[in-house]
Formats: structure tokens, sequence, C-alpha cells
């Protein structure tokens, strides 16, 4: 049977989820702790590929296992007692044979964390990007405007990208100050490599007044050009969800409150 | 010259505030950052005592230096110079040399997040206390409203304490909740030993139904008896902030947006 896992990791200590030749990977420390819980080999198989250092709260990731003498909702608990305290399956269900978590129509959504005060808070630093000057929060959500939508994104992602196509669509892009903390909400059907991280980078030189909102639009107008902006550092980036369209319950990775 | 600092750190890894003979605290890692910048011996003295994985983002200290050339202001910057970064000092000041950390009145604040979900969220683990089943907040709300006042917290404090009176007064006692989380905030003229992480235990069986509301009530009206609760674990707590009243600016080591 094949399931499928929600899982929710820190990033700090891992070369991100994918397997690298050097330094530990959340998949390899997962696909570790599957086997041995299953007692055969499994490919596991994720819906995104986090860098170093970016963090989940829903990662979606499957497997094939023989162990049908487990139910498909307890692997969550099952996997967790052979994992590390900064991974944690959230939920665990079966799913069609020919389920995949990367070719189904996805909503994914991303959040980006920013600490914006004059001195960092020692808390914050693994999970945040500290900008000591202030930003113009209503310049950055002027810009932000401009984003949602279906554009090419091209000068948006990295260069180191192969994908054919650079063309998604952003369902919402907000940006939610609570004191000193400013939260970017990212919701779409798909994101180039480092994206969400350039649109961040992109976002906040037009906080700082570097950059006009209308130079976003240009940017996605030409994006043949050069690259928005600077990539923002991997750990204010936080993978929130992926839902999954076609599946007929309302189902969000989203964490929702005493789920 | 009497230098004020206020400090914020992320107590996982240190064993508390003090100098302990086995294991790195916080105190010794400011005071060797701190005669490293003045060239001096120095001690250092703080207004609270934070036990091993207990943080802070307004603790305060205070140090006696020859060192004049520095601009008060300037020794926060200078310090975080010499500091690993879990260890932030948000403010430096010149206070008169006969001021205290302690021997002052003040009024303190403390923080206690509790996450309340099904399953862990792994970059949560260091910063807050996870509990799986289900609180009562507006339970826990009743008795919180018993504590707000003077009492004998006897019954809320550790034994090991060693103080001469446990009478103390709370001016506040809040229950946040936002979205899974719980935050206990709590204002008041000074905490024994434990006291806030007792009072937490206690709520907590409240929200458990395991206690009644009226049961603390019973517990601060009969001081003698057992403790009124487990001692919730140091991580969930946070030190936020020392007021000195007597000070003519209102003066509060919270953390403000953008300060």
């Amino acid at each position: 049977m094949r399931i499928r896992l929600t899982i929710a990791y820190d990033g700090t200590n891992y070369c991100g989820w994918q397997v690298q030749p050097n330094g530990v990977s959340v998949q390899k420390t997962l696909q570790n702790a599957i086997e041995d819980l299953v007692g055969h080999k499994i490919s596991l198989t994720g819906a995104s590929r986090t860098d170093s250092g970016v963090h989940a709260l829903g990662q979606v990731a499957v497997f094939d296992t023989t162990k049908e003498t487990i139910p498909d909702w307890r692997f969550a608990q099952a996997i967790n007692q052979r994992l590390p305290r900064d991974i944690v399956v959230q939920q665990s269900e079966e799913v069609p044979a020919d389920f995949h978590p990367r070719y189904t129509d996805v909503e994914k959504t991303y959040e980006y964390r920013i600490l914006n005060r004059r001195v960092q808070l020692p808390n914050e630093r693994f999970y945040s990007y500290f900008v000591p000057k202030l930003l113009d929060v209503d310049a950055m959500r002027k810009a932000a405007a401009y984003i949602v939508g279906t554009h090419d994104f091209k000068a948006f992602c990295s260069q180191k990208t192969d994908v054919i196509s650079t063309v998604r669509t952003i369902y919402s892009l907000d940006l939610i100050k609570e004191g000193d903390i400013i939260t970017l909400r990212i919701t779409g059907d798909g994101f180039l490599y480092n994206m969400v991280r350039i649109i961040t980078g992109a976002l906040i030189k037009v906080g700082f007044g570097q950059k006009r909102p209308e130079d976003i639009l240009y940017s996605l107008e030409h994006p043949g050009g050069k690259v928005a902006g600077p990539t923002a550092p991997a750990q204010g980036l936080t993978l929130v969800g992926i839902n999954y369209k076609a599946e007929k319950k309302e189902r969000s990775c989203e964490v929702p409150p005493n789920s």
C-alpha cells in the first residue's frame, strides 16, 4: 500500500529535504526511520525539495510498503518513535497507488518570517530573517499585489533552475505584521527554485525604498531581465502546507488548532 | 560608572543565568565578553536567576567599569560583538552607582507558552511545553483569577526555597490563546523559586479537569499544605521584562515593536 505522510521539521540542522553527498537530509533521516519500522527498503518521494535551513509544517511524502499489519493512521506515531526530535510526522494515511505528491494538482503555501527591529532576538535566529532597518510594509503590500496572478516568474527564480516553464500562478500573497514580525504568506500552484526567497528579497528592497512597487511589475513583464531581487536567507522560510485540490474532502496540510 | 544591561537570551544551551560548577551559564558568558571589552575584571549582578532552559527577552544586569571612554548606550553593541548568537544585549545605559537590580522595587513579567495540539511541532520544542491533551482554557482562566492579588505563595514554590517571606503580589495573570499556543502572562512584584512554573503546572491540572479552579484558592488559603501543582518544564518559560517602578520614564524592558 502507498502511505502519505504530512511532516513538520526544523530544518536548522539538515542539508535540506533531499539526500545530499555531504550533510544529513530530512529525507534520508525519515527513510531510515521508516525502513526500521517496516523492515524493508523503501523509496520516499517528497512534494517539495526544501533547502538547507528551510522549515516545514506540512511537507508531504509518500512511500510504498508491504507492511499491511499497521493501520495507515498509526504509521505517524510509529515513525516518530524512531525520529530525532526535530522531525515530527503529523499525519499518515493510505492513498491510491497512483498518487504522486509532485505530479498532482496542488496549492502550496509558504510563509517567510522577517524580524524587523533594531536588535536581534536570539530565540528568533533560526526561524526568521533579522532586518534591523525599518521596512515600509505598505509599499511592500503594493508590490505584493502585482505578484498575485499568473505570470512568467523567470526573474524571480535562481539561474540554477532547469524547468521547462517558468509560468506559475500565485493565488494570494499577504503581508501580516504582528509586533515586530512581518510574515509574508504566499499560496500558489507551484514555486520555482528559490522563488519565495527571491520574491521576499525583492519586497524587502521595496520596503527599504530601494525599489518602487512598480519595479516588481516591470520584472514580471520582462522575465528575460535580471533577477528581481536578492535571495532572502533560508531560515525565514517555512513550507506551511500542500493542498491536493482534486481530493474531495477539504484537506489542508496546514496545522489546524488542536488537530 | 555603573552600566545596566537589558539582555535577551535563548536559554536552551545554558545551565541557567547563574554561574554553576558544571555547565556554561549566561552570566559567565556575558561576564567574559564584558571583561574582554573593558579590559578589567567585573562583577555582573543579574535581577533574576533564571533556570537552565529558561529564556529571557528582558533580563537586567549591572556591572561597574572604569572604561569611561565608551558611551553608555554603545556598550550593548560592543558586548554583542563578543557574544555567541544566543545571547543579545538589547540595551545599555548608565544608572546611579547605588542602583541594584534586585533590591529595587520592580514589576516582573514572565510568559509561559503551552503548545496544545495532538502532535508536537519541532520548531516549538525548545520554546514551549507540548501538551497533547485538550486544555479547558476557560477553567484555567477562572483559576488564574484567584492568583491575582497579594497572597502567601508558599504552596506555589519549590521546597528548595530559602526566602524569609513567601508573600508576593501578582498584578495580572492572563491566558491568551492564539491558534494552538496558550500563553500565560504573569506580572508581579517578585516570584519565588519555580513559582511561575508551579502556577502553570497547577493551571494545567485545572485545564485537564484534574483540579477545580477552587482548588487553587484552597492552596492560596492553606500555604502550609502540599505543593499546588507539578513544575511545568523550563523551556516554556521566558522572563519578558523588569520594570523599575521608581524610575520616572515609563521604562519597560519588554521588547517594543521596532525598538
